[in-house]
This record gives structure tokens, sequence and C-alpha cells, in this order.
């Protein structure tokens, strides 16, 4: 699983950042998923290495226009990219007619189906291989953080090994694969588990933007692989933290080392930690390792790979 | 007037092209205008010279995705810079409900006073120095091209001589320089043309885009410095223009041939003509030329000083 960084400003653009949105390229599929969309989000695919075809599944976090206003130029365009099938765009309740009302009055006319669904906390999707779950988060407006699971595998299964013990080919293999003791006509003992590698563990990953820091965070985040959370602001700012019911760089970590979290990535910046300014991102990175050593500051077109725990 | 290209592309950004946007900064004023406001046009101001809080009016063409999907992201982000007490935007009647449904459903509270009007054919909006008119023109759904003008200013009043001609100071100065002839009370004849210089003739653009040839842009474009005129397709797939509603280069330089413009400026191009193609934009070029030698192609961030007449 690979995550790309397409935005990492907080409200509005700046010259080397833009705002809000994450692509999380799936494995062993020619496939990707977008956490949030504002605005040049498909400008900033276009100057990354995946392909705006492969995009399957779009998961908005809230309203709020920073995350919210690339939605409908990404949709045109990706009808004029291939050939797509149908894309499946998850967020909160008023979602489905805002892109209504903007596809009505620009005239938009979509090529292929948009299913848009409102999201409640709990289980929002699921196929063979993955889960997402989301959560509600604590901001100005309803706010949703999501979790996404990617199923545990079953070990591999030694048929050489099978063969070897005698175990007739046919369905006795299939128990064997689930574990299974067996006893074979000659009455020896076969037992499925020595046959099987451990099982692959998947991977976890939480996004949490935007949000101040908020106890429901931590269970949407327990025990994930990868956290990303927003740190709007630096721990001095955090009074502007609580009017705006953004996070601080401590509150991220607290969130991170409460959900005993592998690694915290940072996003979401306010444009005022820029290098001129008295305090700089490398304070919010430093405040926060303080807390939570894992931590490291997201940039755009920053790549990620989650490798499973068992390779490192 | 410095015209600045900050979008090109019909329909899609590409990596070398946004979607349309053009911004004329205005002489001896800390303000610029934008014509059309496509997804990403905030990003391209950034990567300009240009400043976002000099930004005093907006024109829109017309309400496709294109030319519209960054006005939202650009009124939230212009609230940010500075202190602005209000801003303008013309455009077509629906205009209005979109952007209030943008505001609301985002929840975007901006700081200032935004007014939209809605055009009709005709005067636009005047000040002391400008008169912007705007005419249909003809695509698939209701668009308007804009006709920018200068005002004449009266030429330079040479006051010394008036005075070394025996003209008392007071009232008669101004009978003078609005070209009156007076007689001195000691008979002398004094003729108010002859003292005051040529009249400088204003600078007037035409902006016309999205449309197919059509009469009626010709009689906006008549006689101006600058048309920027839209180009999709070339003339090869003139098919395709009569489908879509859209110009090929060779429509566009009949417009201004018709018209008798000093120069065509070229913008709005499909991305098809990428140089890997067989038709390039080289090619619309030469088309354009063949009919209209004075024809250039624009590219984003490609600035166009408008000079007057007279200063060659």
């Amino acid at each position: 699983m690979q995550i790309t960084f397409l935005g990492t400003s907080s409200g509005v653009p700046t010259r080397s950042r833009n705002v809000s949105s994450v692509a999380l390229r799936l494995p062993q599929r020619a496939e990707f998923w977008l956490f949030d969309c504002g605005e040049g989000t498909q400008h900033q695919i276009l100057r990354s290495d995946l392909r705006i075809s492969q995009l399957t599944r779009i998961f908005i976090t809230h309203m709020h226009g920073d995350h919210i206003f690339g939605l409908m130029g990404l949709l045109a365009s990706y009808g004029l990219a291939g050939s797509p099938t149908h894309i499946d765009i998850y967020g909160p309740p008023n979602l489905k007619e805002y892109l209504r009302a903007c596809e009505r009055y620009s005239e938009t006319r979509l090529s292929y189906p948009v299913r848009i669904h409102s999201v409640e906390p709990g289980l929002v999707c699921e196929d063979g291989e993955y889960e997402v779950y989301c959560g509600r988060l604590k901001h100005r407006v309803p706010s949703y953080g999501y979790r996404i699971v990617e199923k545990n595998r079953p070990g591999h299964f030694d048929a050489a090994q099978a063969a070897v013990l005698g175990v007739p080919f046919g369905p006795l293999y299939g128990r064997l694969k689930r574990g299974e003791t067996l006893t074979l006509e000659n009455g020896k003992v076969i037992r499925g588990a020595d046959l099987c590698g451990s099982p692959q563990i998947g991977r976890k990953i939480a996004y949490c933007t935007d949000t101040i820091f908020f106890e429901g965070t931590i269970a949407l985040a327990e025990d994930v692989d990868v956290l990303i959370h927003e740190a709007t602001f630096a721990h001095q700012d955090a009074d502007l933290a609580f009017q705006a019911l953004h996070s601080t760089s401590t509150m991220a970590a607290q969130v991170a080392l409460a959900a005993r979290v592998q690694l915290l990535l940072l996003t979401h910046f306010s444009p005022r930690y820029n290098p001129a300014n008295a305090t700089t991102l490398e304070d919010v990175l430093h405040e926060a390792r303080s807390i939570f050593p894992q931590t490291k500051l997201a940039y755009d077109f920053y790549i990620h790979e989650v490798k499973n725990r068992s390779q490192g």
C-alpha cells in the first residue's frame, strides 16, 4: 500500500503546498483511492505518477471548500480519461446535493455513473480485501475520519508437503488449508496448522482531518500502521486551534500515543509556519516528536510505502 | 494594459496548460481584472507576478466548469489576502445561484461583500477610465464575450503657452482645454485646439470564448487592439467544432479579419494537439495566419503588453 500526499496545506494553497488530498494506491490492483479533494487535486494527480483512470473510490471528510472544491473538476476530467465504469464517493449527507447542484449549474454531463454514499459512523464499504470504517471527528461542521483495514491473509499452504505426507488430492486439501486436523485412512494424523505458514496481518491506516483533539479519534486510529492526522497549528497557537476546532502538533501526537500507532504523519499545516516566520514546521515536528517520536511531516508528493509488519 | 494568460487549455488541464482564465492589469492602478476562472486559477495567480489582493472585478463568459470551477476557491482565499472591501463579479444569470449554493454547502463565510451582476448584451460596467460591454456568443449554453474599452484621454494642454499668449489665469483655461476659441479683451483670438496636443486614443480588447464562428462576435471585436479568441480545434476538425459549437483556427482568424483588429491571440486549445500528435498547435497557428497574419498563440503565463497605438 502506498500513500501519496497530493495536498498538505490547510485552508488555502501556497506555492509549495496544495489544499487537502491524499491518494492510497492498493497493492496487486491497478487502483487507487482518494481521501479529500481540494481545488487542484486533478492537477496534482497529473504531476504525480498516479493515473486518474485508476481512481475507483473517493472519501470526503467534511464539506469545507479546501476539501471538496476539486471534486467537480476531477469528476469532469475523469470521464474523459479512458472509459470509466463508475466511481464511488463517500462523504457527509449534503455532499450529494452539492455535487448535483454543481452538475446542474455547470451543465456537466458525466458519461459514467457516480454513486454517492452518505456515511455514518461504522463500516462504510467492504470488498474481498479491504474494509473502510468511519468515525466522527470534532470540527466546526460534521467531519468524519476514515480507518482503512486490509483483511488478514491466510498463511501459505504447503501443498507439496501434504502430498509427501500421503494426503490424496481432493477436498482434504481445503480442510487442511483452513487449519483442520485430519486422520487419513491409514490412521496417520495430519495437522493443517503444521502445513500453513503464519497468516499475513493486514495493514491499517487512519485518516483524521479536520478535527481538534477528540477521544473518538483514538478508537478510530487504534493500532494502525500509519495515522495521518491534521496538525494545523503549533503548540503555542493552541488558542487558535480551540477557536477553529483544529489540532495542534501536540494534540495529534497525543492521539498517536494513546492509539499506539506505528507511525504518525502530520499534514494540513497552516501557511503561517513558513520558513520566514519565527515558528516553522520544524518546530511543529519537534513538538510532536517530544510526545510521539515516530512522527514525520508530510509534504506534497511525499510517498510513504506501508509495509507489512513482518516485512519490517 | 497588460494581459496575462493564466490558463489556455480547453475542457481539462494538462501538465503545461491550465483551464481558462485571463488577467488584465490596468495601467496607473494597483488593480487587475479576471476573465473566467477555471479550477486552479488561484494557484496560477500564486505562480504569476499578480497579487490576488489587487483583484477587483471578475467577468465570466459562461457556466461550463472549465470556466467557473476555480471561482469559489479563489473567493475564499481572496478574503484571507489583505482586507478586501468588495469584489464585483459579472456573468450569466445563474452564476449568482451557483455561487450561493457553493457558499451554502461548503459553509464558506466570505468576510467581504461579493456583488454578483447578471449581464445582458450592452454596457456591463463603467468607471472614469473604462467601459466594458458584453455581447452574446454562440455556444451550447448562453455565452458572453466582453469588450473592454479604455476611454480616450484629452491631449496635453499647454498652460505655459497660454500664459505667454496673455490668457489671464482663471476659467478661460478650462474653456481652452475643451477646445473652444476665445477672443481676449485686447481683441486677440486664441484657439484652444492649438494649445491642446492630440488626444490619446484609448485601447480596446475583446475576449471571445466559448463560441463557434458568429457574426455578433465581429461587432464585439471591431477595431480592437487585441482580440483574444478561442481556437479549440484545427481546421481539419471543423466537424468537431460544429458539434460542440467551438471555433477552429480559421474561424477565429475570419473574425479577426472581418473586425479589422490589430492582433489576434488564440487560446482555449484542445489537449489533442500536443507535440506527439500528427496535428500540433504549430498547424493551428499557420492555419490562422494564412487568413490573418497578425496572430499569436497564447500559453500559460504569456504576458502581452497592450500599447497605445501612437506608442507603436
